[in-house]
Formats: structure tokens, C-alpha cells, sequence
């Protein structure tokens, strides 16, 4: 009996790592013999990093970095089990979470931090990158980031711009005289699922700057500013980023890559299947168990799990799924290869109880689960 | 596809008939062509008459009696599928649901309106009986009832003593001549698990009087003048009761057909098993579905669930339970064939919403754990 283990995180209780474990141990009550395989999943946001590390018996680096208010922070970024590719994601070194909530705003935050971490890496001789855009406090156009690895942006009096998409407005000149050259000696692979332009009203500030603490009068300051970069960036490169497609990720560091980097962009859960090897290890599996937070076809799947369960589906390999919470339509997933959906709940509770004792019910489940599917007496 | 669906109640929210096609409903989304078969289960408490009537396609009989206050109330006697034998559930006459919390008080409870449906049931030529002894207010010894079958019992002055177990006392002479002899002519299956004797710190008034609304004085009351009224019906019928198990159930009801009438007493669950013909019903299922409100081995997994597992376990039939709660050493469970344990809970709520949707949560768990249990894609 094989049974690969790919969860994602359950949100704001645990991570894709602990979820696996949790369920691996529930499987082992049950059938201590059974062979299992644990790959946590992520979708290119936070727990990417963490998961594409875990499963490739990489390691973490810690760096300190600035953050997103000018101020240092210790980030992370990985290096996965090749000894080859790093891997750094966004949220690290300029995530949202690491800005109090009532001093948000995108005109200040930057995105200096990830240019460090992506500095330090080159430092160590590193030319292969994955590179995570999800959570980041951020709505710079990357210029921070670009600043951090040598570029030159500098306002009409040869001044360096300061930090944060308030001071995009003052930039008028770009030199690229002392980037880090070593950028061009490297691949990025941008994981990232967003689509939208630069600017415009499906731009980066109109439709993003909000969850980052812009008010409607910031993002429209910030959508003017992010036009007046693109200028400068086209006048520099010819490159013009205002409605390139996913220009608009993570605050229109996206457009930054797609200036300046020897860049691709994939979706998240893709990069995450390939770089996890998740179909080499379902070969000759008898059952894939996925899971998160909540699980509702209309809302919230996530894309990896549904993407886990489709390549399971192609190989002949049926997928349950486990979840804090199962919602509506439920149906609507089973032409994934989807054979059922089960909530971890085991009796009235709360949202609070059932986050603080996830990993306990999710073992639970999963014993429950696996003995409803393989045992018939 | 074969399943055999007995779930027992889920007390507070939905009987156990209900349960039954719930489950079905959720089974039948999935496996539209799967033959189901419901035998909604009781443990010879509250919904024995019920399951016996439904299962064997019987029919209720609704009579007007006395209530356990005196006041009239509508009771239901069921005659089951073979026209001939009755189901009593002393609940429906004489229950403790009848009396309002702050009148409860087994000093003036009485059994009348029990003998007035068996009464009612020989009128009408049945001589074949199961009387379900659960959830009685009562411990009158069953004088109430043997009064209203035609048993004098006199005070001093040989007038009729009143109602409830508080008249014992004045008992002083006890006459057979108008009792009903047609009692003699049939046959009575007592179904109650109560094993305590009539009298004493294990008796009736003790044990069961505190939940009837007894004090510790009125208990020590009823239990002395239970003794009195086991002491008359020694001098009359040379049985004595004090002491004998099974005399104590219902009040000391058990006591008065253990002396008065042509019973045997049986375990509910037994004779629920019996009379749904479980055993027959289970011939060449793939699989037995039991379940009821809360699942916990150590505290609260009913009788007759339990009872069914076995038997299935017997006829190589694996059993999955799904319940409202599940608490601690399902494990225990597993030596009764059970395969698994279920909850129906989908997300954090509260135990008010699950038991308002009960039913629909049951439907959605049992189509998800049949397709685990079946699909293997």
C-alpha cells in the first residue's frame, strides 16, 4: 500500500509541512506498514519556499534584510536539495505581514529587501532562481528591489529616490551603470499567478494597493506613479510594461523582472509540481490525500491541490481530499479525480478550537479516512 | 451494491427513522443504483415503537389516557407488521417528556395511563405484547397500571389508594378478583436493560428517582414505601420482589409483571434485532451503515449499534458509523467490525446548528464516505 500525502497549508493554523505530518501519522495508526510519502504543497505564495526546501531535503539561509519599512528583518530564502536553484519568496523580506497593520501603506513600503536576498544569493554563487511573489506589502514597481542590486534612480537632481511608491513620481533617470551584472548571468522563474497589467483599473494599485492599506485617494497616487515608471522604463529599454500582462504582480515588481531579468513566469502550482516531483512520486500509488483550510469549489480551492488531483487522476490514482471546512458544490470536484471531501471536524466546535487542535484532528481523520477506503473487514 | 442502513437516533435532533434516509439520500447521489435497505435501530427506550412499527410496515394506535399527572394525554400503542403483537412504550403513557420540569415528582407520577393502552390493545383481542419500559416518570411499583386493569388495591378503610408512589404506604389489602384475566391468557416481552432490584440503595427510588425529580427525602420515601408494597405482594403471591433484578425498572413496573403477569424480560437491544430481523436483512450486504447522535465508546455508544456491528461482523460485513460527535477510544470499536467513525460535522459550528441540520449534514456524509468506501475511481 503507497499513499502520497500532499496537503496545502491550512490557513492561519498550520503549514503544508505540519498538515502532511499530521496526516502521515494518522495513516500509521492504522497501517503502520503502509509506505508514505509526505509533499507538502504550496501555490507559489507564502509556504512555497518551506515546501519546495522540505521536499527536496534542501536548506534555509538566513539573511537580515530590510524590510518593508526601511527597518531590518531576518528573511529567508531557500536552497533547494540540487545545491543549485535558491529559492526566495517576497513575503519573506517585504511581506505584508511584516508591517503593523495600522502603518500599511504602499507610497512607503519597499521592496529593498528582496533585492538583498536576492544579492546575498549571487554572493554565494547562485545563478538559478525560483522566485515567489505572494503576500508582499509592496507597491514600488520593484524599484526598491532594483536599487538594492545596484541600479541607479535617481530624481532631477541626481538625488537617489527614496524608499516606497510615493516616490516613483520623482524618477528621472534610470542607469543601469552599476547593476548587478551577475542578474544576467542567471534564469528567474517568476511564480506567480497574477495576471494583471501594470496600471489601469485592473493594475497593480487598484486592485491589489487595498489589501496593502491604500485608501482610493493613495491608489490613484500610486497608479499615476507607476504610469510615470513605466515611461522611464520604456524610455531606458524600449520595454514597454503598462499593460503587459502580469506586470502588475506583487506591487509591479512583476514589470521589474520583465524589464530587467532573464525571466519566465509560471503559474505557482505549477512550478511547485514540477520542482516537487509530486508525479515521479505518485508512480504506483494507491491513493493521493490533499487537503487545506477549506475546500469549496466556488471559492477556495486551491489551485495546487486541484492540480495535485488532476495529475493523480491522469496516472489512474484516485485523490481524497481532507479539509478544516467542506463547503457547498462539492461535486463540482470530482471530475478532478476527486473520490471525496472530508472536514476534520469531529464534533461542534468552534473556528478557534478546531485551528488550535488541527494537526490532533487531522490525524484523527486521516486514520478514519484511510480505513473507510482500504479496509473491507 | 448492497447496504444495510440501522442507525439508532440522534437524540435531540433527528430519530432514527429519519437518519436512516438521510443516510440513504447521501448514499443514493452517488450510487443511484445501489439496493438500500433501512432499518432504523432503538435500544428498547424512546423510538422502539417507532423502529418495530416502520420495519415491519405495522401501524400506531392513538388512545386517549391518563397521564402521568392524571391530566388525559394521547398515547400510541403500535401493532406491528404481523397483526398480532403489540408494542407498548411506557413513554408514551406514563414518560417524564409529559411532566414539566417543575412538577416532576415521582410521589404522585402514576402508570395508570400505561394499563389503559394495554387495556385498550386486549379489547381489541391482542394477546401478544412488547412492552419498552425506557423513560418512565414513575415509580408507583406499577400500581397505577394494575389499577387500571381491574386490580383492587385497598387502604384500611379499603378504599382505592390515589396515584403515584407516595399512596404505597396506605396499601393494605391487594384483590385479584376483577383483574383482567385476559392478561393471563397472552404473553408479555418485557424490553428493559435495567437490572436493579425493586428496593434498597440499588433499587428504583435510589438509583433512578434523582432524574424524576426525587429529593434524597422523597427517595427515601419512595423506596420505604416500595418495600411496603413488596411486602403485600409477598403475602398475596408468595414472590418477593425486593430484591430480584429487573424488579426496579420503570419505577418498580418491572416488579408488578415480574408478579402479576406472563413475562420474560429481554435486553432492548435484543429484542429490537429480533423483531427488525437485522440478521436477515443483512444477508449479502457489502456493507452495514449504523451511526447515532454521539459516538464514544467509553461513555455513550448505544447498545443496539453496537449490536448490530457484531452481527454483521459475524456475517463477514464490514460497519461504518457516522455520528454528531465522536469522542476518544474509537479504537475500542474496531474488535465490533467497525471499519471507521464519522462525524457529520462539515465545519466549525455551533451544536445548535448541527443538530437544526442534522439531517442534510448526514446526507452529505454518508455520500462521502460511501464513495471512499466504494470508488476507487
Amino acid at each position: 500500500m503507497k499513499i502520497v500525502i500532499a496537503p496545502d497549508s491550512f490557513k492561519g493554523s498550520i503549514s503544508a509541512f505540519e498538515a502532511s505530518l499530521a496526516i502521515e501519522k494518522g495513516i500509521k495508526r492504522s497501517f503502520p506498514t503502509a509506505e508514505t510519502i509526505t509533499v507538502p504543497l504550496a501555490d507559489g505564495g507564502e509556504g512555497t519556499m518551506d515546501t519546495l526546501v522540505t521536499t527536496t531535503n534542501g536548506v534555509k539561509v538566513a539573511v537580515t534584510v530590510t524590510g518593508p519599512l526601511g527597518n531590518p528583518v531576518e528573511a529567508f530564502y531557500g536552497i533547494l536539495g540540487d545545491g543549485k536553484t535558491c529559492v526566495i519568496e517576497m513575503a519573506s523580506a517585504s511581506g505584508l505581514h511584516l508591517v503593523p497593520e495600522q502603518e500599511q501603506n504602499p507610497l512607503i513600503t519597499t521592496t529593498y529587501g528582496m533585492g538583498e536576498l536576492i544579492q546575498h544569493a549571487l554572493e554565494k554563487g547562485f545563478r538559478s532562481f525560483i522566485l515567489a511573489l505572494g503576500g508582499s506589502a509592496t507597491n514600488d514597481g520593484g524599484a526598491g528591489m532594483l536599487q538594492a542590486l545596484g541600479m541607479n534612480i535617481l530624481d532631477k537632481k541626481k538625488q537617489k529616490i527614496g524608499f516606497g511608491g510615493g516616490e516613483l513620481s520623482r524618477v528621472d533617470q534610470i542607469s543601469l551603470e552599476h547593476f548587478d551584472s551577475r542578474i544576467n548571468e542567471s534564469d528567474f522563474i517568476i511564480a506567480s499567478d497574477v495576471e494583471n497589467p501594470l496600471v489601469g483599473k485592473n493594475g497593480a494599485s487598484f486592485v491589489f494597493g487595498p489589501q496593502k492599506g491604500a485608501t482610493e485617494e493613495i491608489g490613484r497616487i500610486l497608479d499615476q506613479n507607476l504610469v510615470h515608471w513605466a515611461d522611464k522604463i520604456e524610455e531606458l529599454t524600449g520595454v514597454k510594461l503598462h499593460k503587459m500582462p502580469g506586470a502588475g504582480a506583487a506591487g509591479g515588481i512583476g514589470g521589474a523582472f520583465q524589464a530587467f531579468f532573464p525571466s519566465v513566469t509560471e503559474k505557482g502550482a505549477e512550478v511547485v509540481m514540477d520542482y516537487t516531483k509530486l508525479r515521479e512520486r505518485l508512480a504506483g500509488a494507491d491513493l493521493l490525500i490533499t487537503g487545506e483550510g477549506q475546500v469549496d469549489f466556488q471559492t477556495a480551492f486551491g489551485k495546487t491541490p486541484m492540480r495535485a488531483a488532476e495529475t493523480a487522476k491522469d496516472m489512474g490514482i484516485p485523490t481524497i481530499i481532507i479539509a478544516g471546512s467542506v463547503g457547498r458544490d462539492i461535486e463540482s470536484l470530482y471530475p478532478y479525480g476527486v473520490v471525496s471531501v472530508h472536514s476534520i471536524m469531529t464534533r461542534p466546535m468552534t473556528l478557534t478550537e478546531a485551528m488550535r487542535s488541527a494537526s490532533e484532528l487531522l490525524e484523527h481523520t486521516s486514520e478514519q479516512v484511510c480505513r473507510t477506503f482500504f479496509m473491507k473487514l
